[in-house]
């Protein structure tokens, strides 16, 4: 398992992290296909060849493993020269239908990657999905060497999974940048608000898992007391922050609506 | 300053928190307010008389602190006995006008209180504003005995800082909440999301200050590569869930005007 022959598709963040850490752990990265330059780096950091197109790599790799855009997943997976061995891709939205022949799989690490921070992957999320029983057992030992955090997650439900991902991940990052924007606009510091974030990431992470425990309990505000009065005074004063305005009414409406029908 | 006279107004969680930690650096609370029950509880633990209504409290006081709902503390403020001594409200959205007199002022602790959880108030910012410079200076002085974080923010200032941290607290919070309500819809394991939401927090909560500082650099998802099909695609996916749908669209819009517009 630790001595099997992989490929990697793609050169960005995705690529970068799991190529790097499956080295690490004992897997054997052959060759790099990318058009892209930073093929060479991750190649060089990995001891693998760098190829410029997928059309290039060969046919000695137990496991081609894509790590490229969602929408050039499926190009990218003809091009591949052997259709008998493992393909997999990396993606939480793409269904594992995309991928050609019956050797095909998802390996999906649940987490937001960047270029210049070291992951520990020791507890990261990764959800597999084979066609094959076999293959479905290949994936699940791979990321167990990776991960204590493995599941078995078929396309439906990762795919859930995913948008789930862009709420806890692309949509708190925004509003907390509309905070910092604020904060600017109004000229207050926003060193201010740390300590709130803090606590209410705090309060969220010792939260229970269902909807019965506490994230739904511990929400406050004028949206959860359906104090309409302030909230029409709070849209007055948003009133020069369009984008604010907008999402101020669309999450007060979700937050009334939450609390007064259930 | 540490032998200062203190009534509190309200027994609520902010009534509760401050009353515990003056006391706690010295103070002397010596009335509790309150028409709940809860204002015994809350006298008892800080060694103050409890009674039922603000119109009974004495005059010997050297501080009237106000910690009720925004819009009882102008008629509480009335009742207060003694004009001449500083009086002051714990709100963030309220002006220091509402307020009867000259010796009047605000004393208002940015965090999110709850009732069985201590919260350190070693950098809790405590934002104060006074009419007169004295009473000023000592908000200042009570502020530094409880915090090292003690800043001076006028009406404007702090309504701004209070509707930062509704977008940093309640709104996050909120997407939270949506995120495990999604899970639960579609049979995921909410724990799946708690590294990528660990994350998340990290990677905010080491960026920089300034609008050009990370916190908008580290934004990614299809909103901020304006991904239109991918978009559709998961607005069809949340068909089911209207709250979400509209969530996902005004969030989405905002992402996408601001990178495009800047």
């Amino acid at each position: 398992m630790e001595n099997i022959n992989v490929s990697v598709i793609g050169a960005g963040n995705v690529a970068h992290h799991l190529a790097v850490n499956l080295q690490r752990v004992g897997c054997n990265i052959r060759q790099v296909a990318s058009r892209s330059e930073s093929s060479v780096i991750l190649a060089k950091k990995v001891n693998a060849q760098a190829v410029k197109s997928v059309a290039h790599l060969d046919r000695n790799s137990d496991l081609y493993l894509i790590a490229v855009n969602d929408d050039q997943i499926n190009s990218v997976s003809e091009l591949i020269p052997d259709h008998d061995k493992l393909i997999v891709h990396t993606s939480g939205s793409v269904s594992i239908n995309v991928l050609p022949g019956q050797r095909v799989g998802v390996f999906y690490p649940l987490q937001t990657f960047s270029k210049d921070r070291n992951l520990d992957f020791t507890n990261l999320p990764i959800c597999v999905e084979a066609k094959q029983p076999a293959d479905l057992e290949l994936l699940l030992q791979l990321g167990q060497l990776l991960s204590q955090n493995v599941s078995i997650l078929n396309s439906e439900q990762r795919k859930a999974a995913h948008l789930a991902a862009i709420f806890a991940n692309n949509f708190t990052n925004h509003l907390v940048f509309l905070t910092q924007e604020l904060c600017e606009a109004k000229g207050v510091n926003f060193d201010l608000l740390r300590p709130l974030l803090t606590e209410t990431f705090v309060k969220i992470n010792q939260s229970g898992n269902s909807l019965e425990n506490q994230v739904k309990k511990i929400q406050t505000g004028p949206a959860r007391r359906n104090d309409q009065k302030i909230i029409a005074q709070h849209l007055v004063d948003l009133g020069i922050l369009p984008r604010h305005s907008a999402i101020y009414q669309t999450l007060s409406n979700s937050i009334i609506k939450t609390y007064n029908e259930l």
